[in-house]
């Protein structure tokens, strides 16, 4: 069955939402952030992690649409924390409107998110809703780690790691496991649907970063080299910064955390001390390894292989972002 | 029974409340604003709600502190958009913190108001969590309409009743229809309790209104005045704007919105003013008319009135806040 299926259905399913009308203040902001788009991985992973069992995946719209609101509620609440411009190539809520209104409208998405999930068969809400609002604080605490990153000194690989996988990766598990529980799959399914999601987010993640140096400028969609000019601790700094002998130390100290003098200059000198540290090809095996951990936990569900094919059609087009 | 007893069950379970640990920077905020005290009105209402039709009251505590967990998020959030330098006579989060800690530990504590319900009974369950929802997105749509008013030049009486109805009203209504549903009442006695709520929240607000006017300084706990030195459109400058002569209204014009050259001289102004247009007694008319329809909701319900005793005392210390 082709993705375009179950993409229809979720925007079928969308149109129906209703967020609120008055004030409008409020609820517009909602309508707009929602609006711009995206593609929309979690509620259709949720959509594929129940189609693995079950062709009835009605009741299963609204609760997989659930995990979009929510991700769009900690996308508005984070641009306003990281001063975001523009969000999809377009100006941010705080930014079109202002924080004040970003900060309510966030609140009563997060409302509206769990709202999504109060028609889930009665036997099933509370591990829902539980599983939900742990992966919710999760998310949060991804985000606070990040911040905290920023002004801390000393971040180790483990750390950064955790971080991307509280930030990202949980949800994206979460998204899955959702879908299964709703789908009918046995706990033990469900958590390996979970793990599922969790590597291939940990995998998007990394592959994020190193798309940031290594991407091409006319697809990747945000500017090459922006996570080296704003000294963002990714893998790929974090694991050079552990590899580096005294001279390469001495080089990213003069870049890295200094005022940028020549953006282009600062970009080529990191990145070619990423290639003399061979930092692509140890990225890409990080990345490998999560990935097929992830497909190892799918292939363990007990499901037939026609029905695990748009998974793994999905995850892989997420890993090819490139081309 | 003492409203002792019930203060005591709440205070031991708050302190059973488990919040989270890492990040400390998302966490501790948490901490720190729920141990900054207030009454626990809105819980001790839902433990009095329910021991109106029950003795058991363990299953209600986690709900009950539910609301205030919730309200207390919504107070972190406001204190933000409202740069409030204090609360409770301590620095707000984003003081102590900063605003970008505020947002995202508020967040987490709506999470974490909604897990307070995930063990309510399973029959119960999507009512609670509905009507919950409902309110908490009432309560954001009443601080929404609070910052638009602060702005609009034409705000009428109905308006801004509608906006304290919402934005507190609201909240402590359902927490007596929370504590009703839990404690097995029927569905017409929850919602006159829910009235019942609904109806004291409005007078307490009022009373608030009134108590900045003219309120003994050493029992307000607040400036006297404030609200007239920040020109804010409460229920008595409404009232009055919409009674005063050319006259008195030019002598309004003269105060309110413009620069503040002697406060003293401004409070007794607008004062003055109030007190020709004998603003206090309409003002105690309507705060009456609430409570007595408060008081009738209360009457109506199917419950012994020596178990109503607890949550009339209560109603009357909240009305007699001044002395």
């Amino acid at each position: 069955m082709d993705l375009s299926f179950f993409n229809n259905k979720l925007t079928a399913g969308l149109a129906n939402v209703h967020y609120g009308d008055q004030p409008t203040a409020l609820y517009e902001p909602i309508r707009y952030i929602m609006a711009l788009g995206g593609k929309r991985i979690r509620p259709l992973l949720a959509l594929l992690g129940a189609h693995l069992f079950t062709d009835d995946l009605d009741p299963v719209i609204k609760p997989a649409l659930a995990t979009e609101v929510f991700h769009n509620f900690t996308l508005l609440h984070d641009d306003i924390m990281d001063q975001a411009p523009l969000r999809r190539g377009q100006p941010t809520v705080h930014e079109k409107w202002n924080a004040n209104v970003a900060i309510l409208s966030g609140d009563v998405m997060l409302v509206r998110a769990y709202e999504l999930f109060f028609d889930v068969r009665l036997d099933l809400l509370p591990t829902v809703l539980r599983r939900f609002s742990q992966t919710a604080a999760e998310v949060c605490e991804g985000q606070q780690w990040d911040m905290n990153f920023e002004t801390e000194t000393e971040v180790s690989i483990a750390q950064y790691l955790d971080m991307i996988r509280l930030k990202t990766a949980v949800l994206i598990g979460f998204a899955l496991e959702l879908g299964a529980l709703l789908g009918g799959a046995s706990l033990t399914d469900a958590d390996h649907l979970r793990q599922f999601g969790t590597g291939i987010g940990l995998a998007f993640q990394l592959r994020d970063d190193l798309l940031d140096v290594y991407g091409d400028a006319a697809t990747f969609g945000k500017r090459v080299g922006g996570d080296i000019l704003s000294d963002k601790k990714t893998f790929l700094l974090l694991t050079a910064q552990a590899q580096a002998n005294a001279a390469q130390r001495a080089m990213l100290t003069h870049y890295i955390g200094q005022p940028v003098l020549n953006a282009e200059d600062k970009v080529h000198a990191v990145r070619a001390l990423y290639d003399e540290l061979e930092i692509r090809p140890q990225t890409e095996a990080l990345i490998n390894y999560y990935f097929q951990d992830a497909l190892q936990h799918l292939e363990r569900v007990a499901a037939p292989a026609t029905r695990k094919e748009p998974l793994l059609q999905l995850a892989l087009q997420l890993m090819d972002r490139e081309q």
